[in-house]
């Protein structure tokens, strides 16, 4: 068997996707998701200019030498676009692999470690009230674990909050939106969010929470400590975290669970917080992370340290990454949760796929592959919209982590 | 003052160059080095398609809010071609910053620490007696530093070395050219090497070698044992740095100096390496470590951990790049020594420069900015060349470092 | 270009200050405070009699190779007084180099961070009453930060009080005041002044406090844990930090942030405070820190352990101070907050300014170089008059910090 | 007993010596020594205007008070500056003390824990030739511990060595002498040079070497490693000790002995070098590690950790600290070696002393006090000439440690 072609496909269906399709001499067909949001036509370049011309003539099922061969031969290694477009083909590899098997990937990944796979949803609210209104609607779903976030009195945008009462969606068409950030306001008023959830609807539901990189370490480290009483299932990307060893202080004062990892690309963004135990879940993707093969190091290194998985599973990545990330999630031994914010419509026309929702868990689905298609002609209707994801500044113009 | 155009120039004057150019509504303009060899056209997609529209309206002045604003706000950080990207219009606007002091670059960066900057060559040769001969002669042109580099018995390649007796340029067009590796025959004949080196010419040049990622920790620890009587000035890149504790078993063992860093593209890459003491010697560069700005924040990491400077400047750089360097080489105080390859008469051509080299070192010169200009139109007649680096393989077929 | 002349201007125009003058063969001058309180003549001496005569003739450019000239050529490193000679000389070669490029010196600096930079103010009282109301009216003032400090009942003086209502202004004319200090009264009273702070002004300001290095390891960290529920913005010099292990204690037992640093004259005096994440703000000054080039080494080594700055900005360093401290202030990424005390008026007048003042933010102004001149004629008619900071004693007799 | 009178005296008996003389009311008076070489004026002024006010009317048997009022009251702290003029003070008051006490000063310390005090001299030679006859006449002298430094071929100064064949004295009248230093140079000759002694004196003599902070700790890893067949008793600051840790990449690569700690001023400057066992000997100095009270904690921290005092003696210090110095050797339980390079004969006639010198060893002798005092009328016959230490730099002109 021969990989014959290897297209990019860019397409914006509500939002941008990058996909890359691989067809084999046999006419068997994969897909891998490339999307990198706010920075796709990179990737694009990188597949369609510089990999998928060494594509052509290798077999398919090699897919840890053509892994090897993208990563070490690359010479300039790690990095989100490089690690996304490495991502696309191992995912596409596997997509084919696993149809020639005419079987489930997962089946190919050690098979179902268990039934379904637990998702949570996103609750957000302009306001206190709002946000605990929604956050009912969510558990009335039939969500086990809900990610809480709301407007903070005085600030003028909150991350994860739409402005209009409609889906959020962070990236927009045109310039970046700047957005105000006040590390101040938000310590004050958060532990009061929790506080009201735990108060109207108790501790039967999984809570969770994402800082999002806007936090000093010890800023980090205090709100942890305040929020102890509210059990959050986990506290998600308290501070930025190239600094690895940073966690060590918000670790050192709480127990709060930490989760981190959706701008990860290697293992070794995560190895120190791993091995030193300064995580509880890491959140990194399919698509970012290298693919099934790295991403499966990653849970494996992480299993090794109790440290459970939480994939991103935001609208910035296609459908083509769900069908992926619930093949892993249902396979590996220390699945914690998986991320799920729905689609637009016509995304999901665009990409039919196997997987479904049930009441706060998913399933892979058991179609051969990862059970996740394109369909061209359509998607070919949904030409790239440029779009870029907000920055942040604080008061005096500085700019921060968004 | 304000960006009124940012436009990325793509030639090949002997070898593929990615440029960026920032116009100010002053007239003034700055170039920046984008180049990532063998995967130029991702970088050129991530500056034209995501960055460049930032630029335009900006104040050029506020080169670290600007930083900052490329590296925060496009929330996937690090990797080759986002640190590459964000380098060049980095290195554009102090380029304009200076021509509006109407200095050259080094003053900005605190003036010069020294007189001229010493560079190393490339001696090569296909068999030992070869590599002794172009040594000797290198030695002659006044060089007081030489890396050297030898085809090894029983390989049919080796990293550094022409085959053809001609100028040495890894990157070839078409499919990237697959070499063979054996770490066996290697650490058998390199000593062997270096004692000739020493035997025939003596202890008055700085002696340099690059493994080129080829050895496992423990057998760079043992190379760098065997070679402790030839006092090399660095042993170049052991090992993969992915993991830096790895260096701690080299260094355990041995008091040959280790150089490493041409593929780092973030301070973090090299945090624990410094902190630690691994290293002696920090090799990143301008372009694919983030620009003047963060480069120069690598080197003051360093210095204080009593490690040096050795910027990369192989000709896979533009002389942009060189240019830039050449002027953090002679303003910092922890200087150790910059590589120089020469380039193609062609890209000497297109790349009109203020630096000047002469018998073994080199010098920015006096021109208001980095000193570096393009020629458009003579670019224009340079089409892009698709090229890639080689991979190498074991004998049984492993994908290994090349 | 080179130097001309270097003198040295001590003047007490409200309060001792030294300022060093360097001027140049081009007419050009340049500014650099000296103050060292209540050791004035010491750097005077220092720079008049071993410095001074060194510089006449050097390129006024080569700012890092002169920097290094003193620090290494004095053979005897460290320490206030030489610190504070080489910073004079480094931020007049700053200036000068600013006035040459016809730039505000922070241009130079990388350009501006943000719009205006947060200052905090100190808000004192005799009694709890009189320290809430003072603090009631610097919010009023349109202060964003303020540092409170209050008369401990029982104790016949405190750090940071006047006694008598009037400014408070710690060096006082003759021989050093001998204070009382009690740490158990100290440690029984202040979380009352904090809870009376967010009680009648809630947690929109932000809240400081200096502790003055009074306090032993465990004592501070059992004031910070007592605290946790005010949210202090930070707790300031807890204990003496020339043990810089010992803040590891503090640091185990409380989330609230830490600041140290006016008394640093070197990055090896906070290290391991900041790589070890011991702290939260390095308070360090461009007078006392080596100067603009060494300062900004401190505080790129603290961005990287997302430790921020918090100049010190007491009175007892000149208008030339406050002005390079602003320019850095507004350039660097990681800037916190300035401390701003205001200045007699006839300092004022001595030191004309391109600095301003406006509702609890500061600007250091778009004259070319720092901004900050010196009135040669009317210093001359304000002669040095000696002073002494006070010392603290316990109960019994034992000499303490003050 | 009260402090009437503190006066500073600066001399030039062949070298500048700066001597703070003490007198109380019952007359008795006390000396101590405060050169800072190169910068004397600066102590002089700290002492004159800053502290002599200060002790005017206090009990001068309050040292430790007095030693505390002067550290924690001047609130600056460390540095040369400033712990030279507390080591003055603090001298002159065990000087007084002693007298009062009728007993010679190693009384007050404890008492004599040897008979005799070793002491290393000085052999230097321009040539290998020449430095080992020099090393022989030392031996022949009677010294059991000598140091030797010889010119290197190919490098136009050398640390250590005069040119002229005359007494080697670094500080030199006029502006500082630049220096070239070249470590490959250096690194290739001197292992000679202590093979040659060995061969030619055998190991009955203590072996040291002073490598003047030259080296990076790499470079001193690989000099310390080659030379261990030669035993050294030390190799002397081999690498600029300020980052303290970097000793630990000495330490791990060689068994050779380290010895280091003349630029040392406070405890504060070794505690990682000694509670690490980073060192072997501790060199700091009366002088300017803040005087009897300081130097002798910095002792005994040394010697709960297996490290022995090696006290800097140079002509650099007056024979006042000589014989502060010798008192301590005499009494310390780790003492390890005192070195002695002798005094111009004016100045052994400016300050009439106790101590002796015979064959190698010095002792302090019985006279009540530190056994040194000034002859002030023939000490106004050589007034203050500015001298400099010379600078070192590379070849490139690169400033470098001297």
């Amino acid at each position: 068997m021969k990989i014959v072609r290897a297209d990019v496909i860019v397409t914006c269906p509500g939002r941008n996707f990058v996909t890359l399709k691989i067809v084999t001499d046999d006419g068997v067909h994969g897909l891998g998701d490339a999307t990198l949001n706010g920075r796709e036509l990179a990737v694009a370049a990188y597949l369609k200019d510089h990999v998928c011309p060494l594509l052509i003539g290798r077999d398919p099922h090699r897919i840890e030498d053509i892994w090897q061969y993208l990563y070490k031969g690359a010479y300039w290694r790690r990095g989100p676009v490089t690690m996304s477009a490495i991502a696309a083909v191992d995912t596409a590899l596997w997509d084919i692999k696993a149809k020639v098997a005419g079987l489930p990937l997962y089946q190919l990944l050690g098979g179902a470690s268990r039934e379904t796979v637990m998702v949570y949803s996103h609750a957000t609210g302009r306001d206190l009230a709002e946000a605990l209104d929604v956050y009912g609607q969510h558990v009335d779903l039939g969500y086990k674990a809900v990610r809480i976030q709301c407007g903070v009195p005085g600030m003028r945008s909150t991350y994860g909050v739409s402005k209009d009462g409609e889906a959020y969606e962070p990236a927009k068409a045109g310039l970046p939106e700047e957005q105000y950030w006040s590390t101040e306001k938000y310590l004050d008023f958060v532990p009061r969010l929790f506080e009201g959830v735990r108060a109207r609807y108790g501790f039967d539901t999984h809570l969770l929470h994402d800082c999002h990189h806007r936090l000093t370490p010890i800023e980090a480290a205090r709100l942890g400590k305040a929020i102890e009483p509210y059990r959050l299932y986990w506290m998600e990307d308290p501070t930025p975290a190239e600094n690895q060893q940073s966690f060590e202080l918000i670790r050192r004062h709480t127990v709060t669970p930490l989760a981190v990892g959706e701008v990860f690309n290697s293992i070794f963004d995560c190895k120190q917080l791993i091995e030193a135990q300064l995580i509880d879940y890491i959140r990194a993707t399919v698509v970012h992370a290298g693919g099934i093969t790295h991403l499966r190091r990653i849970f494996d290194f992480a299993a090794l340290h109790n440290v459970r998985s939480g994939s991103h599973g935001a609208s910035d990545l296609s459908p083509v990454c769900m069908g992926a990330a619930l093949h892993l999630d249902l396979a590996i031994p220390n699945f914690g949760v998986q991320e799920f914010m729905g689609y637009p419509a016509e995304a999901l026309e665009v990409f039919p796929h196997a997987w479904r929702f049930d009441r706060g868990t998913m399933h892979p689905g058991e179609a051969p592959g990862h059970g996740v298609d394109i369909d061209e002609k359509l998607a070919a209707r949904f030409p790239y919209r440029p779009a870029y994801l907000p920055v942040a500044r604080l008061d005096d113009g500085t700019l921060c982590n968004w």
